[in-house]
């Protein structure tokens, strides 16, 4: 799949739930794309104080950073791999219910960066805020620093590459 | 079930299939506990690179951490409940296999001010190290800070309470 089709929400929420396991296996689903929000039920993602898993706030506000940046590059007619390299956590408050992640819009400075980047050596960094909410609370806030390489479209196999390019 | 149970590896494995959703939807098994090193499969985390998924490294390495601590308290005779506070992780590599979080015995001095904390007010916090590799090398360093609260006794079940305690 290219990246330009992970521009729409149903588009994100096939890729997701196709191609990275555990978003399945947690019941992961995208809410919305403005802002990217990735959200998950507490059934399936219980710890044993009956409240949400950290590993699975971290696992939506991840995706929520990891959406923002490949949306922003498909929009943008890049195609690009996003990893996350590094991230800072801190948990607030218990999950009881349903929790969503917020990615926050990367401000315009971070944004004309990364595009130079790329343009140039055709890597770039990217830091994503995003807060992960349960019943309009703050529960967890996270930064995460992704790493994006752009990808050539020749090394593309011929069928990722969508009609019309 | 009682902190007092979990200090034994079939215990601990039972515990985190019972009472943590995502360790059962992850395929997470206890493989040792002196180190305590949590392992999981890449298959069922895989990401969209076909490598583990950041989400599902950071809730071993948290899970690691968090077994650490219990199994101090349990080793103590506290009865406590262990809640991740905050964590700072860095990813070093993909995983391309089963991979497995290592958690660092916690230094003396550390071990003696929690000791200190929890008889003093009930309540204590430490910071543990994890290592998560894969096939021998580091894919990712993970610090987390675990917040510790003892349970009075007379707040737990009786079915709780051992037979001879």
């Amino acid at each position: 799949m290219s990246n330009a089709q992970l521009t729409h929400l149903e588009s994100l929420q096939a890729f997701l739930t196709a191609r990275i396991a555990p978003a399945r296996a947690l019941g992961v689903t995208v809410a919305a794309t403005d802002p990217v929000t990735i959200s998950a039920p507490l059934e399936g993602n219980l710890n044993d104080k009956g409240t949400g898993f950290a590993g699975s706030l971290f696992s939506v506000a991840a995706l929520a950073g990891w959406a923002l940046i490949t949306r922003w590059c498909a929009a943008a007619d890049i195609d690009a791999e996003v990893a996350l390299q590094s991230s800072k956590v801190r948990f607030l408050a218990p999950a009881r219910g349903e929790f969503r992640a917020i990615a926050h819009e990367l401000p315009d400075k971070q944004r004309e960066k990364l595009a130079r980047m790329l343009t140039r050596s055709g890597r770039g960094r990217a830091e994503v805020v995003v807060d992960v909410t349960c019943n309009e609370a703050l529960v967890m806030s996270f930064t995460g620093a992704y790493a994006v390489t752009a990808i050539p479209r020749e090394e593309m196999a011929p069928e990722e590459i969508l009609p019309g390019e």
